[in-house]
């Protein structure tokens, strides 16, 4: 098919939705890459550019597969906001480079986005949208739409602004289709617009888009000055990467990331938090060492030390994602830390009862020890509510101390569990060992 | 505020966004919400059920406060879709007391959506869209939008069908806009349409919307007839729901619900997974049991024991999770299972040898006791190695056999890791047992 024939390559390719075309130019060979270059105006490669969802650290080899002016023109036809996204990955020299080629007025708005700190709004705003005076009719507005219409990221939603360029109101497009040509934007405008401020986390922004059941949100500064606005499009971007990313910390992965195409890089990223969880196991380990004349006169007591250390992880972390999950959503947000903790507690004991008389039944049923199946039931309990109540508190509290709860809660959380678990379970057995088996 | 002052409480509670007066209705007494029907029409509070996050079993709750003819009024002013999932939470006799109450053509529509199966393209869909004939002219398809605007969930795509009802084609309202009036529309409009049948999961329509960064996608049937469209503000609840519904498997609850006020529903959820994997725990207990002589004789082995069987089951959990949300996020679709298995085999090797490594120099330091050093870092490596495999093996099996593998996954793997670990370093350290510091 690339024989050099350009034109039925061009007829085919530009056919393809344009995700279909990012996902066949990142599946393709360098050299095939470099014919493209040939066949596609900058402008064309934009826009494959914007829908691709190539890796951030590839941006930098595939630019510099390119010739640096078919670069620089190329990012200049991507939507502000993605062309930072890309710009950040590189160097200064190399920003300093594009942005020279570029023209003035681009080269000006990226320079301004390039300055916002990462997962801020400001960082995924784009400062494409339209604006309107709020004393021009609703037919001048759609004259301004049709014009703006080809550069902006979206148009269904259109800004209203004051003399001093301060946000007053929205309309929807919607909503000026169905007016009257002659009345006035003030006068349908809904004037209780909802902002973000430019330094606001992008996770509430995205929140509160999904809250509101908005397509796009007005960013401004603290004088309301209109700054950007963040598409519905970004933000699940954002709201996937966020839920991405509680998931791999519960999974104790520092990235899940599916892509990675090596083992060497997944082992690189596995191995750290095994390697802590190791660490903390020696602690466990040399708890379990003292303990040893205990387990010498009783073995079978070593049998259930896994279950018990096993459970007390698993109330745990079922008691942690749920907090983590709860702070992430702001479920919990109008709700006492106290009555969360309360609640736990009792959730805790109630679990821990129902376990341990279920485990209590079943020993003395399968095993006929009656003493180790009531000391094993005893540890249960004690530990299911231990662990469902730091399982809860030990994130609400890092999130009180600005902590990512989701990240370091885990290893605190398995260890405290295990060492507390077998420190009941073994210490009630050294207490009444009189009163067990003696193997 | 709440003293008969109907008109002033009506000003304030409708300038605020849907959603706020949603939060106030949910969180207000039952009495203040009966005088909420009093004062509000029931166009007004179907404004509230739309935005709200009212749960699902609430709804019930909620209709049956209110007069059974204001409720059906209230409901036939929703957007169908939303109608629908409102209906799916009643038994038979209440839908169809709602149902003729309302009028015929609504009620219709509601009908046909009602016998969507869950999870589908067609039980999120909307029916409320706006077609145009393929032969108008652009003015003509503006004043059909003009006129559908009210009643349509979204006039930003334009739907383009045949004669015949089948879908042709898409145009967006941008282009409409920049187009010149005369123009056909058969000329402007995108005809390579997207487009996803009714049966099809929920989860694909929502990673394609994302993936195209679409505003909705119309659905059909196998013969293209056009049935409904799935906005972009079902999707975000769609992947959102995904994310948790992962994330709560991950962490072993049925379902994390935040909302849950009371301490008793919170053990429901999570009990049962303790007992089945207290259950399972057993195998393991009974296993050791076999190995109780060993102990006895080398008491320091039991030590080790939970350290080994964390380990294993850390490094199964980070396996299972990279291939769980692989599969969701079909990131590694195009990539064949064996790659991706050979893959995993050399992650497992390569983390299962740093950390044996790791682990034998920790204990030679930490309790000078090399022989034992050497049999935990063994049985460490081969569990490691094993449990990274076993990890992506049997969720990438649990999904070919069309098996939920976030659900399925976790207890059979934690048992299997844990019964295999325990199995190598006792297996080892009864072979061996002449080598050890009897105790």
């Amino acid at each position: 098919l690339e024989e050099e024939r350009i034109h039925e390559f061009r007829e085919q390719f530009l056919a393809l939705h344009a995700y279909d075309r990012a996902v066949f130019y990142e599946k393709t060979t360098p050299e095939i890459r470099q014919q493209i270059y040939l066949y596609l105006s900058p402008k064309e490669l934009a826009e494959i550019f914007e829908t691709s969802e190539i890796q951030e650290h590839e941006y930098r080899d595939y630019l510099e597969e390119m010739d640096t002016t078919y670069a620089a023109e190329m990012i200049s036809y991507m939507f502000v906001d993605n062309a930072v996204d890309v710009l950040k990955e590189l160097n200064r020299t190399q920003v300093i480079s594009y942005l020279t080629l570029m023209n003035e007025e681009e080269a000006e708005q990226i320079r301004a986005l390039l300055h916002y700190e990462e997962h801020t709004a400001g960082s995924i705003m784009t400062t494409e949208f339209v604006t309107i005076p709020e004393n021009s009719t609703v037919r001048s507005a759609m004259t301004i739409l049709k014009t703006e219409a080809p550069s902006a990221e979206t148009i269904y939603y259109v800004f209203i602004v004051n003399e001093n360029n301060r946000l007053t109101g929205v309309v929807s497009l919607r909503d000026l289709i169905i007016a009257d040509e002659d009345t006035l934007i003030r006068d349908i405008m809904n004037d209780r617009v909802m902002s973000v401020l430019v330094s606001d986390d992008q996770e509430d922004v995205a929140r509160r888009i999904q809250d509101y059941n908005l397509l796009a949100m007005p960013v401004v500064d603290f004088q309301q000055h209109l700054l950007g606005i963040v598409t519905v499009d970004d933000i699940i971007d954002v709201l996937d990467e966020e839920a991405s990313d509680d998931y791999s910390k519960l999974a104790g992965v520092v990235d899940i990331d599916t892509t990675d195409k090596n083992s060497f890089a997944a082992a690189k990223k596995r191995a750290p938090w095994l390697i802590i969880l190791l660490v903390l196991g020696m602690l466990t380990a040399s708890l379990i060492d003292m303990f040893t004349g205990t387990i010498e006169k009783v073995a079978i007591l070593a049998a259930f030390i896994p279950l018990i250390a096993g459970t007390a992880g698993n109330s745990g972390t079922q008691a942690l994602a749920v907090a983590v999950r709860g702070i992430a959503t702001r479920d919990n947000e109008d709700e006492s830390r106290w009555k969360l903790l309360v609640r736990e507690a009792g959730t805790g004991l109630i679990t821990g009862i129902i376990c341990a008389v279920f485990v209590v039944a079943l020993i003395t049923i399968w095993k006929g020890e009656f003493i180790i199946a009531l000391l094993v039931g005893a540890a249960i309990m004690v530990s299911i509510f231990v662990a469902t109540l730091s399982g809860s508190f030990i994130p609400l509290l890092m999130h009180r101390l600005n902590i990512d709860p989701a990240v370091a809660s885990g290893p605190f959380i398995t260890t405290l569990n295990d060492v507390i678990s077998i420190l009941i379970y073994l210490g009630l057995a050294t207490t009444f060992i009189d009163k067990l088996p003696i193997s």
